[in-house]
């Protein structure tokens, strides 16, 4: 870890913490059972609301986002259940794999990586297949790029009253997100993406319906039960030690959002979205996701590049990360990350800058600075939607 | 959190976080799909062993400690298995909520909150009662601060084949605990404790035994599912998004804890439980615990004295946070910890100050100064047993 040189890290999460949130981690850690922590708690928990856009309580478990994820299955679920989960890319296989492990009767809607599903496909298999319980879905591919249309799927779900549970881990903050409006009854999120904490605390909103679903759920959990966590949650309390050093930078953080306010931070998201895209297009690169998400440009490598190579080539030779493809993408695809509401509009400028320096080593054919030139053109005409 | 006089903290936990360390945490934080964490986590795997004193591999969850008790309950047991457990205190209680919230059939071993549970009464049931499947016991019980004798449970469970599993989550790094010596199946820790880092995280070891058992094992379970935690730690990963930050800084305290020697941390432990206890004892407060760990003293409150008003007395006037007594100890005893390699011996006088403050307020009649004088006197007995 010591003499590094500088570094420049573009993969989706952990995101870069901002220095004053990590000071805000230095402060002399608070006993869990003080009324300071509490305070906190308390805060912490009215401004999570404001990111989840929801008027429920947003509980806060120490653990990463499969944690919640988990928290969600085993506490809304009983064995048996039937459930729909939706495939898209690693992240939505996470669904699949915790509802196969806890017993639960689940269809799996594969989504070729890449698509977002088609929210007929999940209306017609609710009308024809159904009933199921539960549906499953990802807000924010983080493995392909690609943003899922929670809305309409909400819309879907409550009409046919089954619940919508949905991992915004890599989404929220960065892609809108209405968790009372769009009727979505689980919202499960983690801090080290647009939250820019680091990892280590995940969040999990209920709707009415949930709760009252969780309540009466009485299939096995202890760590991760939300009942417990409730019950804490409404004395200012965690049912187990908590985070802490994580939960005094969240309360900075949150404090940024709020104060900056949540349409900006989506803005700025799809700017720096749109700055980056035009400079791997302008490269003659095609992107990958087909509807994508503003937490990170997923970009195919051309046939003759190898992908692994370049990323190596340009992490060793110019500090900068930026993420492989996943899987069966591994080599084949690259993440580009502009995740996390301090990220500055001329970081992604590195990001291009480092991209074609990996070309440039690779034997593609481009003309040098294209992709940073037109980056800037598009920085500098979008300067007016600038968060500050 | 702003605006605050200095504070003193002596919670069994969190415990304050070295300078040095919190610095560590501040470094930009790695992807932990990097090379670089890869390597700072073998690291750590090897340096956790040291701490452990065993040969097998310690497991690292970001979850608190209680995480890490879960994991140990659905990985090695099946529904229905016959168990033990030791209930001397709060967190012996946890022990046998997991066993029952996972439909173990459990035998409880009641023993009375300031006393260790007697060896004896365990091989007795044991042996008339049994077959068990395993033993889930506590080191020190944080509750009580009694240290219970891991060394002949472990003979015991050892002749008569059935798994130990230890809370070790307090007493690890601040009393002896030979993991392989003593034949300790599962081993349980956390790391706000005596590795002085902020809570997040836990860790688990499995004897040789305890780990063919867990890979035959079929109760489900996933985000603290050991043998994905394993299978990813033998490729230098973790199965889900580590808290980087608090593995930044346990990288650092282990190292500390190398080079001081475990031998000469508990040996410091014991020493500063010596100070403490010889202050109290002066000021003619009873000792709560009859088998005291060197991880806290607990003390008994005389009759007169309004346990809650005290300790509230000194947190507002003294800035000096000591511990209350848990559930129908709260404001008859109070615990005053002395952990983590980093206190120093000095650092108990604050403590004992802070206690004659409170008791000068409370109506006790002493004579101002015998608890300090006292502490003191066995802190220069003492000093030839200083760490450094």
């Amino acid at each position: 870890m010591e003499g590094h040189v500088k570094t420049f890290n573009f993969a989706p999460g952990p995101t870069p913490v901002p220095d004053h949130i990590t000071q805000k981690m230095t402060e002399p850690i608070l006993s869990h059972r003080s009324s300071e922590f509490s305070e906190l708690l308390n805060q912490i928990s009215h401004d999570l609301k404001y990111v989840f856009q929801t008027q429920n309580d947003v509980l806060i478990l120490t653990a990463s986002g499969s944690g919640a994820m988990e928290a969600a299955v085993v506490n809304l679920l009983t064995p048996g259940d039937r459930v729909i989960a939706i495939r898209s890319g690693k992240f939505g296989g996470r669904w699949v794999e915790l509802c196969e492990v806890y017993g639960m009767d689940t269809t799996v809607i594969d989504v070729e990586w890449g698509n977002a599903v088609d929210p007929a496909v999940v209306r017609d298999m609710l009308i024809n297949q159904g009933p199921f319980k539960a549906v499953f879905a990802t807000h924010s591919e983080t493995s392909t790029g690609v943003l899922h249309d929670m809305d309409s799927l909400g819309q879907i779900t409550h009409e046919m009253g089954c619940f919508l549970v949905v991992d915004a881990i890599s989404g929220l903050g960065a892609n809108d997100l209405k968790t009372d409006a769009w009727h979505i009854d689980i919202v499960i999120s983690g801090s080290q993406k647009g939250l820019m904490i680091p990892p280590g605390l995940s969040f999990i909103s209920m709707s009415k319906g949930a709760w009252e679903e969780v309540k009466s759920n009485s299939t096995p959990s202890y760590y991760l039960n939300l009942k417990r966590a409730q019950t804490s949650h409404d004395k200012g309390l965690t049912p187990y030690t908590p985070a802490v050093s994580l939960i005094m930078g969240l309360a900075k953080s949150l404090e940024d959002i709020k104060q900056i306010g949540l349409e900006n931070i989506f803005q700025h998201h799809a700017r720096l979205a749109k700055i980056t895209r035009a400079g791997v297009t302008a490269l003659g690169l095609p992107l990958f996701a087909k509807q994508p998400s503003n937490v990170l440009t997923s970009v195919t490598f051309p046939p003759e590049v190898d992908g692994n190579k370049l990323l190596k080539t340009i992490k060793t030779q110019c500090g900068v990360t930026i993420a492989n493809g996943m899987e069966q993408y591994k080599g084949k695809i690259c993440r580009i990350a502009h995740l996390g509401y301090h990220i500055e509009a001329f970081e992604m400028l590195i990001a291009i800058s480092a991209l074609e320096y990996g070309l440039s080593h690779s034997g593609f054919s481009f003309q040098p600075g294209v992709g940073v030139a037109e980056a800037q053109r598009v920085l500098l005409e979008t300067a007016s939607l600038t968060v500050d």
